[in-house]
């Protein structure tokens, strides 16, 4: 068995991480560090967590194979200057630290499979990629790879509520945010960056902008996006060059239909919906924020990592409704 | 045309007494104090009075005619101290300051017009009822007044996130609130004095116990109340003993069938269904908490003390949906 | 006094206007026809109709000096064909059979105040516009009047479930929509036609084309629209150019600030807020989708045919929750 | 492996128990029967079953260990008689013909762990039972077992709307259902029978009342109840008993503090919580209606039934928010 640690346990991605690894069938949870939380149970801190009966969060950081840290953006490398970590250690941060290359980053893989799985499979410093930068990526990730894109993508997105974190906020206040809607960071969205880091990769010379319009939504988990930009191929080229270039990618569907955020929610796929318009390609995305969007890709990169099954504990059930 | 003031505007009920009072076609209102707002506009703090345009909070309390108290349970007593108030100046208080008889609420009428209708028209001190207890008091007031109690009475009801105040705090957190039920404070809620204290006036001799379980919603406005007892009367008796209690209290509707929340969100008024099952009678009321259970209410206590018609200004346009 | 008629009382759109008619200072409504409600009582139909009390449906049209036709789409013409109305009585048609220009629309006039209020204050016969054309019109027409529109106009906007109607079908199931968001009918939407036809009425020879992703929300009213293209003026100006446009349209608000759908549900606004971000104008612009975009607007336009305040009736109170 | 196959694929409790066992470690899930849905994949009717990738519907029946009739009340008996089943092959009904005793029901064991668990463990004729029995009933049980129960129970829960089915019907329409709340069934749900039974058979000469308010919710997935009644019995005794009761149920969970809804969505758990308030003793019990009230308990009956660890399969992930 992989041991497992899990550093800053009291937020909504280590909440997601202990639920995903506690049925992981390779992985054992040695511990979830937490200075705040030190001493409490987990389930009086995450309120579902039942099955977990008797553990506690502690403040000691024990041996383990695979750390994941859930501190929260900026906190990674504090962390990791004040707790030097071996080499042989996987370490997979979910926050922004090393998501964007820099001389910090050197030696950190960005964490997202669809890209990166070769890399991935060889690394023990991975950058867990952004919710919104997820859902997008894969959105546009076959286009880029082709060197298909010549325009402006225009994208509009919506999230859930637990993508805003635990922190109390006029915004995730339930009376004003029940029933509304509302954008935020429209064309300034700190995913944009990784976006284009990736899609400048994958088709150098690219010189589009991206228009991101995110929406905060009345809902608790789940991003639905939607893309679109002009390309010269047909419909039926476009739907075969995305199912050909996800065949091995285990976690993205491509449905046939118009998708609905719900498909998703709980799991830790991506559906997308490919269609042509005129001139114009629209490709609708979803995914569950905290998942694929958050731990259950940080899962996914461990699997890589110790050569597991890419699947290996993350078919979860999904809430459906 | 009267003159009103708010003293505390930021808050729920200020902001639905604004809403209310800026159509009544008696009444101007000419401030609305507030501390902490002054100098901001309305709808900067409430974001839907586009109506008001420029109006802003003030720090400065004008002559009124009336004055309507929206502070929070506790600063009226502190407010009427540090600010004497007219004899002739109409004070209604939504707070709970002065609901309870004591020798500090002397000379104040409890506010709930389907029982004091006539001591209220000759007021100018009125404590404005609390919203669960206007539900209830609505539901039993004609038992209790053609003294056919006799046992425990059983409710159970539950509330918008409105009736928790507009301070962030986990219950009001929309990640927790959404989709989510709980209850709070059962058998202990600080209405059941009210309740208690209107039953005795009414049926002097009654022993029995209020058991309340409150619930609280995953919605923002209206309660709904489920309330039943042990009664001798037939089922179209207490149906006729209800229509002809209420004959003259428009805002109280006896429903022929079944009531749902949303029948009375964004109304002043008290919808009701009364069915008998066996020896057991059932009185189902829904209000808006912050309407007939607030702020209209206080509107409606107002209209009498002036000498209005009753509905004058209270005819709102429901939100239906 | 007006005399009003509804035909078709039974759908959403003549619930919302009899709440409006109910409380308009100039207006009786007379009667609201319905051959599959006659006979039940208003709020039989329509729970949420306490205040209309014994009011009931009819299968006869009385006299009127107004009708409003609240039928669905396509149903005016055949109801126009076998009910001849005379000269003199003001007809609104809610739905959409009179809004494009063609031959048998001559006689009507395209019922969005915001660009022909002196029209209609001259017509009898009012198309009153759609609801997303509403709310994307008033987000684009100072534009086109300036015409300084050259490029494509991308749109992302969110409706309530209201926007769907009463039908049950699998998209308004309550277990599906619940926390669910989708898109539909990207880049065909109906309402397309009307802002075409506005936008190349004010802006002659502007050859641009819509982009618009219209989503299903998980709520029950309103409509938040972004819209955004490219300009050559810069944000001051454009503000400045807003406002002095809708300077005597009582009912557009510009907002400092960032919008939210919540700010106009249950009134007739239409809140919008004006923003550049380098060689682009991002407008959002929301409205209720049943009040500004449907019954609001009828209520609106009658009021200018009559030559009453444009206002009058329609300052209603916000649910605002 | 056991091989499993489901008679009716087309329901919420179907798509339910297709999420469960298709993770089950023990289980194979070799077809799911349905007239209707016949050769249309998984996830065109279940839009969340994308990891089935493209299994499809069949409307033949073929060799299992255990078949699930998912059909709807009263089509089991129907089933059973127009295809006779081996007295080898388990079958458990998830619907409410086999429930109560009576002549037909001979064979049957009512499918309740927490009481019934030896009785399953031997049995070939499992009638899983109702959501709302379920948890009321365990929040019962350990009283009647100690027949210390003397008084009527006074009983309120709210379930969501997955508990009404997937017909479309105006009380499941999301334009009626969204923040609305109302009851149902007053007294007079289908589900107090098996109620009635199970405190009769624990508790012999029982003579007290359920006063059962049912509520229906503004969510899709989950129950929370609340009853009380008289006790002699003391807080701490109360909470040790239902400890002891409940030591070797692992669905159980008694909680600490007061409990929400959310803290078993999306899972097996019945979380209950314990209070007493001067006579009364107080408990809430919260449960997800499609899993432990019903196609989970289903598949803790199937475990039980086959000798297996009860929890097999059933250790879900939460959805938490």
């Amino acid at each position: 068995m992989i041991k497992a640690g899990i550093i800053g346990g009291g937020g909504y991605t280590a909440g997601e991480l202990i639920r995903i690894l506690w049925t992981h069938p390779d992985v054992h949870l040695e511990f979830v560090f937490s200075n705040s939380q030190a001493g409490r149970l987990y389930h009086e801190v995450h309120e579902d967590l039942l099955f977990t009966r008797n553990q506690r969060f502690t403040d000691r950081i024990g041996p383990a194979d695979v750390l994941f840290l859930c501190q929260g953006h900026g906190k990674a490398k504090e962390f990791i200057k004040s707790h030097p970590i071996s080499d042989k250690t996987l370490v997979v941060d979910l926050g922004n630290d090393f998501r964007l290359n820099s001389e910090e980053s050197e030696g950190w893989v960005y964490g997202l499979p669809e890209i990166n799985k070769e890399r991935i499979k060889n690394s023990k410093r991975i950058a867990n990629c952004g919710c919104f930068a997820t859902v997008i990526q894969i959105a546009l990730i076959p286009l880029a790879f082709h060197k298909v894109l010549t325009e402006d993508i225009h994208i509009s997105a919506i999230t859930g509520s637990t993508g805003a974190g635990q922190s109390l906020k006029p915004t995730t206040h339930f009376t004003w945010r029940n029933n509304n809607i509302s954008t935020y960071k429209v064309f300034t969205h700190q995913h944009e960056g990784e976006i284009y880091q990736t899609l400048g990769q994958l088709q150098n010379g690219y010189k589009g902008k991206l228009m991101f319009v995110p929406y905060r939504g009345d809902f608790t988990r789940g991003i639905l996006a939607t893309s679109y930009t002009k390309v010269g191929l047909g419909g039926e080229d476009l739907v075969k060059m995305y199912k050909e270039y996800y065949s091995d990618h285990p976690f993205v569907h491509i449905s046939n239909s118009p998708i609905s955020l719900k498909s998703v929610v709980n799991t830790n796929y991506c559906n997308i919906h490919i269609s042509k318009h005129k001139d114009t390609v629209l490709i609708q995305s979803a995914i569950d924020n905290l998942s694929k969007g958050a731990s259950g890709q940080a899962v996914q990169n461990m699997n890589l990592a110790f050569g597991l099954a890419e699947t290996s504990g993350l078919i979860l059930k999904p809430a459906a409704y």
